[in-house]
């Protein structure tokens, strides 16, 4: 089939043979497929949605595009963890070296941030000399030897999902359940994976706006997973606010090594400790999920996770000891306190208002090409359900020296991503919900 | 708004304001917005529609894009007609010539033949030296002489038309109501027509395969027409067999001329009074439907007709000794019959492949680029509801001495096209029904 006809077939909902998508996605890669056929063939995919089966040959096919990495020679269950995006989530930073900390393989390849969500590779860069470009040599060793590593995507894995990307980025067509699932797998896949926990987000800071939305796409991302043989859990967890207290780079490392040393805030800690857990769960790890809960609480209580963070920072080149002294991660020139201008309850926080602050104060970047500031970001003070003073600060900036916005501007941002009433309320469960793939324990590649 | 959020809100169901329409379509044109987005948001339209008030806009934007004639020096009422497109439709070459002589005033620019159906241009370029590329000028001076000019599309009418058709045809969005009427009625409105006369095509060798689908683009052509202040009618006519008996250039344009004198097809002749009769209406040339058709066939019987297209083809450099002596027109190297194979009525033929099998003999192009040879084409022997013995030609085939496909393989798929069985069956009504748009005499620009 010619590209016209395959847009037209998926145009009048016609089911795709998995050859024809495969057909698409090598041409569209090898630049013989113009980005005006592959927009148009998305905007469709939009409108009419993917079968299971022409899902997983959409995926096989991204993941095909590139290299697909082979970690078999190494031994254990490589378990990864992909977060679908909020404000504030720092989980990765604790996760990935309490997993590793309990004997789970963590193979991590993240992104950047773009938007009001951080990325995980902004936030490890925020710790002096920390690497995140490794070659794949590096990759594989440090996975090896410290057990995890959390590198960048380089151009050879996945490259038609970095092409799509692009594309659907500007053409309205991210928000397909179909697209975002071979785009989240095929990167996934690529990294050489056998299992994988993800962190579906839910609220007002999140892509998925509704309970809904985010059960289809788990149950999409574990049948598909499923399908290509690997095992998927997913969990449901809460966007109605930030995760903990820190946005921004430098404060959400500080944020995530309190966690690790027992601490941080208790949001943070729940979410953190539940992901982890289906972690060990996949890995084998662990006989039950509260089997697996108690060991990562252990890990957290021994400091075996803080001592794994070290290592990785070490094998990382970075500076392991700003994991002790937090005053060697970069800082703002200054702070300013928002204060509330009414007494009462937090009764919503616009979370991804607040992503937008912390990325006006230099925290993010809102084109590929802006440059981040690792030492700024926002403290959040008060979260839905807290009571608040007049005067009382509901948060405080870390600002920098000049040059983003001001920190006034910033603090009116604040204000309005609150809502303060008279009635107690209280905010979501943070976890909202488990989906998971029922997988025979031979099929899983251990 | 940006491109990306014009796309969306589309992608979402919501009404663009007009100047939203028009910022996309000059953004597009000056080369700012990329095919890319404009193919999402043409997929966009196709599946959530536009308002009349937005197909509108999109219009006047296309419109506006390039220059738009200024016929309004000239005395009279000018009113052009175009169809949607069908195989063996030469209405045009004798409507043109019949309405003018009944003193409407016809400035058409029409087009190329591109697939299975033929291209005015092609056919008048069959009748030796005749010149389809004007000035505007000679164009001007034509129209105002002859009461008729018939050219070709310059690079300065409705460019934005040309970008957007030529994307649409590549990317599966050419079957929207919105998207074709915005494209034919741009194009018309800016040869500075008043009034235009629509022959929507309905039937399998039309790009309308169902009354349905025709009746709500006549309906939309009319209600845009209204809203831009023209006088819209349109006929749904049968296009479920090809119209008249010749497909091919040359043969075409003596099909014609026999109908200007009188002779030629019942259907052929039927369509062509009727649609230069709703001409004649719109120009206020007659007094009512009756009274136009009469006036019509009168200019047929009379020969004005046929005087009025000696007169065109002179003004345009052609030898109108070819209009009397049809043997100066280009012939093909030879003829071939096409025989029944099976004996019975002719109940359906498929009118696009026998368009194709003339495109197959060299009488059409499948790419732009094609050189057409104007001599060849087929002549329709045998139509629907005909008795036919075995052995009896379905077709003449006139082909060329070399080059295209063979005289063989095309009689394969004219067999092919023909289905014959036992029963008497009769072709749908030639004109199926007509649309027009009230419109208070005193809007009408005259």
């Amino acid at each position: 089939m010619r590209p016209y006809e395959i847009i037209h077939a998926k145009r009048d909902g016609q089911d795709l043979a998995p050859e024809v998508i495969r057909e698409l996605v090598e041409g569209y890669t090898r630049g013989e497929v113009p980005d005006y056929q592959m927009a148009a063939f998305c905007m469709a995919v939009f409108f009419r949605g993917m079968s299971d089966a022409e899902t997983e040959a959409l995926t096989r096919a991204m993941l095909h595009s590139g290299d697909v990495l082979d970690l078999s020679d190494i031994p254990g269950v490589k378990v990864d963890k992909h977060s679908t995006g909020g404000v504030g989530d720092k989980v990765t930073l604790a996760l990935a070296p309490l997993a590793a900390a309990c004997g789970v393989v963590v193979p991590m390849i993240s992104g950047r941030g773009l938007g009001h969500t951080g990325g995980t590779l902004d936030k490890l860069e925020a710790i002096p000399g920390f690497r995140v470009s490794l070659s794949v040599e590096e990759y594989r060793r440090t996975v090896a030897q410290v057990g995890a590593c959390l590198m960048g995507q380089t151009a050879r894995l996945a490259p038609a999902d970095k092409m799509l990307y692009a594309l659907r980025d500007v053409t309205a067509t991210v928000e397909s359940i179909p697209l975002i699932s071979a785009s989240i797998l095929s990167k996934k896949l690529a990294e050489g994976i056998d299992a994988l926990v993800l962190d579906v987000k839910v609220g007002n800071g999140a892509f998925m706006k509704n309970p809904e939305e985010a059960r289809r796409l788990a149950a999409t991302l574990c049948a598909i997973g499923r399908r290509m043989g690997k095992r998927v859990t997913a969990l449901l967890t809460a966007m109605d606010q930030p995760l903990g207290r820190a946005i921004g780079n430098a404060l959400e490392v500080e944020e995530a090594v309190e966690l690790l040393r027992g601490g941080g805030p208790d949001d943070l800690r729940q979410v953190t400790v539940e992901l982890t857990a289906e972690m060990l769960l996949l890995a084998g790890r662990a006989t039950g999920i509260a089997d697996a809960r108690q060991k990562v609480v252990q890990a957290i209580d021994d400091r075996s996770g803080l001592a794994k963070l070290r290592e990785i920072v070490a094998a990382q080149g970075g500076d392991p000891a700003a994991i002790d002294d937090v005053s060697r991660l970069p800082h703002g020139a200054g702070t300013r306190e928002v204060p509330a201008r009414t007494a009462g309850v937090v009764q919503a926080i616009d979370a991804e208002a607040l992503g937008l602050a912390a990325m006006a104060l230099g925290a993010g970047r809102s084109r590929i090409e802006d440059r981040i500031d690792p030492g700024v970001g926002i403290l959040v003070q008060k979260k839905i359900g807290d009571r608040v003073a007049v005067g009382e600060p509901l948060c405080v900036l870390h600002h920098g020296a000049a040059g983003a916005e001001s920190p006034e501007d910033v603090a009116a941002r604040v204000l309005r991503a609150y809502r303060i009433g008279p009635e107690p309320v209280s905010a979501m469960p943070l976890v909202l919900e488990r989906v998971a793939e029922p997988i025979a324990p031979a099929e899983v590649v251990a």
